[in-house]
């Protein structure tokens, strides 16, 4: 197995160093390039294949909820930014600008979006007359650009995908409703197509959106144990709809202000999906989202019937995504090419093999081996598909239930950022100055309060030592 | 019909004033709506869904001949624009450019992309090394800029919606095949989902894409005999590949160049679909592309078992596209936004009816009528949308053989420049020169030399009387 070891060589252990492990591995993996352009990647079929699978995936959902595309400019005129105060303080510092277009100078810039709430709200400012035009539930899918100093590839960088969902609501409460609607969309996305658990919470003032009421999160503990934000869904109140005069008729036939939701997810996922689930060979895929399921592989496949059983095995499994690698490289490349890329199960099938009538089917995220018969194989696949998908969701759950830490005191508090890699639940008393202050003393970030907010692991705030109100998830962030 | 008679006046009819007419129907039938923001158009949940359905089924014939996705940044520093002559000719005068970034002003200016030729050929430099890196056959589907001074919803704006297609290959054969090969891809497309009839041809020197060796384009018949451009394919020979340095070991172990294609359609196309199949009611939706295909409507919908047996029909038609509109709006309403809208198939059921055991349908193309029996509705309305394809394409390629003149001498020419609306076929010396004095004395261009370019009408170029070269298709255009 030379080749292999050649293979595996090429990549850090995470053991040694997790960030260099993540850089090696989408690099690797062929996942992305980067580019001239500084702080912005190239993504490459092996990327892009896991966001289309991903757009289908979640496209669905949202629209089993009511949703429908749209599609809005890219720029965004000085003036509609400056609209809505907290917004343009939090986004401007950001900002690419636009200044120059045909040859002259523009009358007044334009940023490239970084997020579109100031377009919708001027575009539902016409087209919001009436309660019988709520609720508005629009969505799009495009690329933001933020001009972020230190990037990672799918973690943080200055263009990257995703989607933006920008709804209106006649009342308070159906505009709240949604905002949870939309996050438990993203969390049962994550637990059943990427096996990836989640804590689901709110965020603290300090860490919610710019210009939103309240924001909920996903937050998932990859395999160093920090916290990755992988979805947030805002809720904007009436906030917005003021600062843009949006207002409607209503059933009282007199004017009410609407009220409105953001909610996104973005490439950043695929990042969360390689740091939960990767190992020291690579990629692991959970198996519905990765673009090829199985891969057969052939062994002496010059010799006579080999590559014709292949092909009969591929078309047994033509509802998977299965593919046949025939190319000249050796059966040892192939492997360690398959475990690189993570496709979730291999099956070798040789003279041998035929000849007993069986294959060898060998799985990515526990390398388990199966000797099956080839009249079994279409069903054992599909079996094993779910059974690996049901796995490594059990097994990440697993890490992250054995990595959240309870603290009392701030010492202890301290002892566990220190020395334990994971989530830590502390009491907190609700003042921007404790978190503040525990994030310098640790570089730890609050990550989100629970749902719903009713546990108490003691009556005082970790830090300050006054009376608490909240418990707070916390961890040292992506 | 009171309803209906309101909702139709709401437009412009095409024989009074058919760019009216087209900008009411993109307006009324809510495919777009202005924004602030000048020259970039918002695409509303019902134009948005058509560009959903051209991108589904183009992208899987794109799949099926071997392409790729991928995902490039959006920004082109400006040396890098600047690297083939021809190329930066063409683009710079009509770029966007970000001059200023997260609160600085950026060392190197760069433009919003306008084409990507640029970034794939410095993507490609390292990434091809070896005839076995070759074909790269990559596309991405994003949005581009072009500073346009004036602009039409879908037509023409600032920022548009397309696929580019970017492609390496190891001889000049094969760039070549490949060029065809997506032309005819597009035009496949359009004669199989869109119900388009096109002519395919190379464009003139002057018509030719910025950088590349040869031009091919499909070129569409609207209402109104111009000509729209609806889909492009480049061949670039070795010219980006020369001034990008990108070289490659071949089989003989010796440095080569290689051959380059690029190919891309755009959301123009939509534009296309309006102009061929609308009519003065509005739009005609070709029903391989139309979110909904069919609309059932409730006729007395409040009586017992009306509702009831709507939504049986639509559980039979449930491998369709189907909707039943149930709203509080009057039939009359339902009946004009039907058409309004272009819904391939209306399906009229009443308490009469179900007595009958019948209903009524409808077809949006001729407004033809059948009663067709409950049993029977499936199979009926899947070969109706069958047959409402083939004659939307029928009548097309009807309108564009009877509007195609043969001029040969400059007389004749200008008579039906000025008097008939359609294409005009006359032989061409194969200057430039007499190209801009056909333009300035009648505004009509050149779209393309057909296909094989065999075919000669004369023997003169209808233009200056010398020898001609190529029979070329003129048309007033889009």
């Amino acid at each position: 197995m030379a080749d292999k070891k050649k293979m595996v060589e090429a990549i850090t252990s995470m053991e040694e160093d997790f960030a260099q492990w993540y850089t090696d591995v989408v690099k690797r993996a062929e996942l992305i390039d980067y580019s001239s352009v500084k702080g912005c990647l190239i993504i490459k079929p092996a990327g892009y294949a896991l966001w289309e699978n991903i757009q289908a995936d979640l496209d669905r959902r949202f629209k089993e909820t009511g949703v429908e595309n749209v599609y809005m400019p890219m720029f965004i005129p000085e003036s509609l930014l400056n609209k809505e105060k907290d917004h343009v303080e939090g986004f401007a510092p950001e900002v690419a600008w636009v200044t120059h277009g045909g040859g002259s100078e523009l009358e007044e810039r334009m940023c490239v979006r970084p997020t579109s709430e100031t377009l919708f709200c001027d575009f539902y400012k016409n087209d919001i007359q009436s309660y019988r035009d709520l609720p508005r539930v629009y969505n799009q899918w495009c690329s933001v650009v933020r001009w972020e100093k230190t990037t990672r590839p799918f973690l943080r960088s200055r263009e990257f995908l995703w989607q933006e969902g920008h709804t209106m609501h006649e009342t308070a409460e159906d505009a709240e409703e949604r905002t949870v609607q939309m996050l438990n969309v993203y969390a049962d996305f994550c637990r059943e197509t990427l096996a990836i658990p989640t804590i689901r919470g709110k965020k603290t003032d300090k860490e919610k959106f710019a210009g939103a009421e309240a924001t909920y999160t996903i937050e998932a503990m990859m395999h160093d144990g920090k916290a990755l934000q992988s979805g947030t869904s805002h809720n904007f109140g009436d906030g917005f709809a003021h600062a843009f005069e949006i207002q409607f008729t209503g059933r009282d036939n007199k004017l009410h202000t609407p009220h409105q939701t953001s909610w996104g997810l973005s490439t950043r996922i695929i990042g969360a999906m390689i740091m939960v689930h990767g190992d020291n060979d690579g990629l692991v895929l959970p198996p519905r989202i990765a673009p090829t399921q199985v891969v057969i592989i052939p062994i002496q496949q010059r010799k006579e019937g080999v590559l014709e059983m292949a092909g009969k095995l591929a078309e047994a499994l033509s509802d998977v995504r299965v593919k046949v690698d025939d190319s000249d490289k050796s059966p040892g490349f192939k492997f360690a090419e398959q475990e690189m890329r993570g496709f979730p199960i291999r099956i070798e099938i040789g003279p041998k093999d035929i000849e007993n009538g069986n294959c060898v089917v060998c799985r990515r995220d526990t390398r388990e081996k199966y000797t099956v018969e080839l009249s079994e194989i279409h069903d054992f696949t599909v079996k094993l598909l779910d059974t690996i998908h049901n796995d490594m969701y059990e097994r990440a759950e697993k890490h992250l239930k054995e990595n959240i830490f309870d603290a009392k005191t701030y010492d202890e508090f301290k002892d566990i950022a220190d020395n334990k890699p994971g989530f830590i639940r502390a009491m907190w008393c609700g003042e921007t100055e404790c978190e503040e202050k525990i994030k310098s003393d640790t570089t730890v970030t609050s990550r989100c309060m629970p749902w719903e907010d009713k546990e108490r692991i003691s009556e005082t705030c970790v830090c300050c030592g006054k009376s608490a109100k909240h418990l707070v998830y916390w961890g040292k962030a992506y």
